[in-house]
């Protein structure tokens, strides 16, 4: 099944996503990923389309809109940057499992493969939570670091959540608090904590995550 | 003007987001940012409306489609993981230029702003140019950050086109080739290149990049 990346820049006027996934319908293709923002006096639209036969008659279509200013095709946002690590915790720790992440992840890119890693350092139980429950509504995420050395409550909450509902790899440092008995793995060297998020999710990698579930390291 | 931010998870249909769109615009709503990504059987709609009126009123319709699985209201992504700063480059200088910027935006972050701290480490001309093009087509990225020790040719060029087109601060380290020179700043430390270009987008620094705009640290 073919699949395209493109991105549309419109004008910025009410109702032009509509008109444009309007028009996508009309041709019989599937949206499998779209990303919107504004930028200046443009509207920037960023499709994944799939069930593609003519590449050619889709630009032309898109292109016949009023509010379209320019289509430009491209590789997609998960050939470019891959799978994402998304790390969150106090900003010593983050930066310690992030040069773990950082050095694995070009191992593997080198390669070929396309790994991110994502950092976010916070304080406060609310905070993290809130910043791990939204993870699920971000693409591409692979797999969660919990980087700190106190979590519990609203935390063990949202990974618990997470786990139940979403394939995501849940790694946490060894700390204190609830929170890292939810995850799948538990690691004390943040280093090792980083390079073991991106062995359990690179394709090249030999780490299966579900045979070493529960331990501690 | 009020602005909310939802998600919605729908059957795995064709046409649903065109669906949802449609519903939207006949609620005089403009959207300003979504996503929409596929997870095993559902499909997501992150969507974040201006505009917005009667939230009760915007839920019960939405919920009232017949694709509708559940909704949910939240904060928007850049309340919870705020601006960005990209690193592309080697994963050595990638890890030390994220330890800087990790351990400046903790510190921003504690004092209730939100910066995000992504990257990715690759090899390659191409690669990379193809990655910092891409980085236009991301939410929320104020800055980017060349952590290599040579870069030029097409890379140079997509440092220029994005200087052209967007508002993104760009920071390089001091290394060979040409792509450096169309930096906004060049600095030699990582540690300092990271601090620097999360201080240059920071709301609480007093780091205004155009003033030390060409200079060499």
């Amino acid at each position: 099944m073919t699949k395209i990346a493109i991105t549309i820049k419109t004008f910025n006027e009410q109702g032009v996503l509509e008109k444009i996934t309007e028009k996508i319908s009309s041709m019989n293709l599937n949206i499998v990923y779209t990303n919107l923002y504004l930028e200046k006096n443009s509207s920037f639209i960023s499709l994944e389309l799939e069930n593609v036969k003519d590449i050619d008659h889709i630009i032309k279509t898109l292109k016949s809109l009023e509010c379209t200013k320019t289509i430009e095709v491209h590789d997609s946002l998960v050939d470019i940057y891959g799978k994402r690590i998304i790390i969150i915790g106090g900003g010593a720790q983050v930066s310690q499992v992030a040069t773990g992440a950082i050095t694995e992840a070009d191992r593997h890119n080198l390669r070929g493969e396309r790994i991110s890693v994502d950092t976010i350092p916070l304080v406060g139980e609310k905070e993290i939570a809130d910043a791990i429950n939204a993870i699920t509504r971000l693409p591409r995420v692979n797999a969660l670091v919990l980087a700190g050395s106190l979590m519990g409550g609203e935390i063990t909450n949202a990974v618990r959540k997470i786990k139940k509902e979403h394939e995501i790899n849940i790694i946490s440092l060894n700390m204190a608090g609830s929170a890292s008995k939810k995850a799948d793995i538990i690691v004390t060297d943040p280093i090792q904590a980083g390079v073991m998020s991106v062995m359990s999710i690179a394709d090249t990698a030999e780490l299966n995550i579900t045979k070493i579930k529960n331990k501690k390291f």
